[in-house]
C-alpha cells in the first residue's frame, strides 16, 4: 500500500461474516442447509436505508472491491477504480455491499470449506451452482443487513449477469441495474475456452477428483494454465500489441532456441498463471466455469430474452467495450433491444477503447465519467 | 474412402522419401548432418520442367495433401478441397509437390527419429528449425527433383508464411507466391495462445522433458488441451454458433450439474483433442508453435516490411478471411501494402465467410473460383 492512503480510498476496511441455517434450495435440486457468506460493506447506510448499492463479482473476483486489508496491503480491492470518496460508486453518498458468492474461495462457504456432514472439505461434493441460486443467498444477505430495496445492483461480466438475474427475480427489491462488459448468454467459443480451462484442472493428475486437499498438493498446472487462457480473453489483441508487442526478454533481440520464456507476453501469462494458483481454488474455478456456461435466463422463455425481461421493473445502465471479445458490444446490444421491446428505461454506453474485456475494471475517462454521472442521478432520486 | 473415388480426387498416391548427407546448415547457428524428406506428387511434370508447385503445409499438416493412401482411407489429404483435376490448383495441368517439413512427425526427421549420434529419439535435442530453414530444405528437395524453378509456391497460414520466405531468399527460384490466411508475423495474442499449448505439453508429467518415447508413454493431456484450444482459434465465433450453438448433447436440454461432457462444443473439443493425440507428435507441435512465433521476415531489415520485401521477383495471390480472427485480413493487408511499397505485381482477395481461420481448408466457391482463376493464368504463362 502507498504510505499515505489515497485520499479518494475507501482506506482500511475489515470483513465481516454472517451465518446462515435455513437451508437454501439450489436450482441444481439440492440444498445447501447452512452455508457463511463473507462480505465488506464502504460507506454509511442513510437513515431511510434508501442508498445502499449491491456490488457483484465476476469469476475470479472476491467480496474485497475496494480499500486495503492493512498497511502492509500492496493493492488495493479489485474494483478500486471505481469504488470510494468521489468515484463513480461514491462511498460518501452510498452504501455499498460486496459480498464472496456461494462456492468461492474467500471465505463464503465453498468447495474449501468443511462439509458438516463428512467434516472433510467438500471438494466434488459442494453444488454447482447458479446465478439464481447466488442472488437468492444475496437476497437473504440483503434480509439481514436490514437492506428492503438496493438503489442499484451493479457488475461487470459475471456480476452484471447477476444484476440482470436480480431485476428478474426480486423486480421490487432494486431500482437500478448497472451491467458492464455483460452478455446475455455464453456464446459457443466463450463455453469452448471454458471446457479448455476446466479439462486443464480436470486432468492435472494432482487434481485427485477433486480432492486435492486431503492429498495435500494443487492441480498447479492445470489452474495456472486456465488462468493464463482466461488472461488472453480479457485483454484485445491490440491491448496485448501495445502492452508486449513482440519484445523479448533478454538484450539483443535473439532468439533462444529453447521453451525457456522468451516474449515478453510469455512471461507476462506464466506470471499470471503462477500467481493466480497462491490465490484462488481449482474447484471454485471450475464452478466459475460452469455458472457462467449455465446462465441462459432466456431459455425458460422459449429462448426470447424479451419475454424474460418483460417483468423487470428496475431502470438499467448497460455499458460495453469496442475491444471486448469476450463478451463484446453485440451481447450487451441483445440485453439493449430486448429491454427495448419492452419499453423498459435504459441508458447504453459503448465504450471506445482498446483494452478489451477487462476494461471494466480500469480508470477509462469516458466509461467512468459516465458511470459516476449515472450513480449521481440515483444518488439525488434516493437522497443520498 | 467412398466405394469408388471422385472423379475429381487424385486417386490413390504413396509417398516418396529422399534422404541428403549434405549437412544443413540452420539459423540457430546448430546443423542437421543428415535427414530424411517425405513427399507426395501428383499430376505429371511437364517436358520444360516449367509446370511444377510446391505446396507448403501448415502446423499440423503434412507432405499428404491429397487423394487417398489407400482403398480404406476414410478421409482424403488435407488439401483435398484445393488441390485435384479441375481444382484450383488443377493436377491435370500441374505437378505438384508437398513435403512434410523437417521437425514433422509425419516421416520427414524430426523429434521422433533417431539421432544417429545417440541411437535413441532426437526428442528435445532436436533443433528448433525456422521458416528459413524450411525453405532452404525444400530448395535442396526441387534440386534433386530437377526442379530448377516452381510455377507458384502455394500455402495457406504458416504455409503462407514459407511460400513468402521462398520469394525472399529464392528470387529467382518461383514464379508466384500464394498465400492464404497468413500473416508477416505473429502478435502478441498468437504468441500467447502458442505459449499456453507449449507449456500445457511442458507442463504434462508424462512429458519426460521431451523424452516420453523411452518411457513408452506420451503427454496425451497437455497435447489434447493444445489442440483443443487451437481449434478454437481456427473457428470463428460465428461458425461455432452456427455449428454448435449452445446445444446441449443430451435430450431435454437439462443440465448436468457436474463436469462431464454437456455442449455440443464440448465433445467436439474433447473429440479434437483426444483423436490429435493418436496421429501428432507433442514435440513437433512444441515445435512447429516455435517456427511460428519466429517468423519476422521484417526483423532484419529495422522492422521494415516493405524493405524486407523489397527484392522479391515472384508476383503475389494474397487472400484471407474476413471472420479469422487468427490472422485477421489487415494481416494479409500489411503484406499487400509492403508489396504496393514495392511495386510489386499483386492481387489481393478478401473473402467474406463466417469459416474463420479453417477456411482455406474449405470448398467456399468466391475462394476456390479466384484460385481457380489465378493458378490458370498461371499455367497459360507456363504452357500447362
Amino acid at each position: 500500500m502507498p504510505k499515505h492512503l489515497p485520499a479518494d480510498s475507501v482506506g482500511i476496511v475489515e470483513q465481516h461474516s454472517l451465518h446462515f441455517d435455513e437451508p437454501l434450495p439450489l436450482d441444481c435440486g439440492r440444498s445447501l442447509p447452512a452455508y457463511e457468506l463473507v462480505y465488506e460493506t464502504y460507506g454509511e447506510l442513510n437513515a431511510d436505508r434508501s442508498n445502499a448499492i449491491l456490488i457483484c463479482h465476476a469469476l475470479s473476483g472476491s467480496h474485497h472491491a475496494a480499500g486495503y486489508h492493512s498497511e502492509e496491503d500492496r493493492k488495493p480491492g479489485w474494483w478500486d477504480a471505481c469504488v470510494g470518496p468521489g468515484k463513480p460508486i461514491d462511498t460518501n453518498r452510498f452504501f455499498v455491499v460486496c459480498c464472496n458468492n456461494l462456492g468461492g474461495c474467500h471465505g463464503s462457504t465453498g468447495p474449501s470449506s468443511i462439509n458438516p456432514e463428512t467434516h472433510r472439505p467438500y471438494g466434488p461434493d459442494f453444488p454447482l451452482v447458479t446465478v439464481r441460486d447466488w442472488v437468492n443467498s444475496q437476497a437473504r444477505l440483503s434480509d439481514a443487513l436490514g437492506i428492503e430495496r438496493w438503489a442499484a445492483v451493479v457488475g461487470g461480466s459475471l456480476g452484471g449477469m447477476q444484476a440482470i438475474q436480480w431485476a428478474m427475480d426480486y423486480p421490487d427489491r432494486l431500482g437500478h441495474v448497472v451491467a458492464i462488459a455483460a452478455a446475455p448468454r455464453l456464446s459457443a467459443q466463450n463455453i469452448g475456452f471454458n471446457e479448455v480451462a476446466r479439462q486443464a484442472i480436470l486432468t492435472d493428475p494432482e487434481f485427485h477428483g477433486g480432492r486435492y486437499y486431503e492429498h495435500n498438493t494443487v492441480p498447479r498446472r492445470g489452474l495456472a494454465l486456465a488462468r493464463m487462457l482466461g488472461h488472453i480473453t480479457y485483454l484485445s489483441d491490440d491491448a496485448m500489441r501495445d502492452k508486449f508487442g513482440r519484445d523479448l526478454r533478454a538484450d539483443g533481440g535473439r532468439y533462444k532456441f529453447n521453451f525457456d520464456v522468451e516474449f515478453e507476453v510469455e512471461s507476462y501469462l506464466r506470471y499470471q498463471g503462477r500467481s493466480f494458483v497462491d490465490r484462488f481454488d481449482a474447484n471454485t474455478y471450475l464452478l466459475m466455469t460452469k455458472v457462467l456456461d449455465y446462465f441462459d435466463p432466456a431459455a425458460e422463455y422459449g429462448h426470447d430474452l424479451s419475454a424474460a425481461l418483460a417483468h423487470v421493473r428496475a431502470r438499467f445502465l448497460l455499458m460495453s467495450f469496442s475491444s471486448d471479445w469476450r463478451f463484446p458490444p453485440e451481447r450487451s446490444r441483445e440485453i439493449v433491444r430486448a429491454l427495448e421491446d419492452n419499453q423498459k428505461q435504459l441508458s447504453y454506453l459503448e465504450v471506445e477503447t482498446t483494452q478489451g474485456h477487462d476494461a471494466f475494471l480500469m480508470p477509462i475517462p469516458v466509461y467512468t465519467e459516465a458511470f459516476r454521472a449515472y450513480m449521481q442521478g440515483i444518488a439525488r432520486e434516493v437522497g443520498a
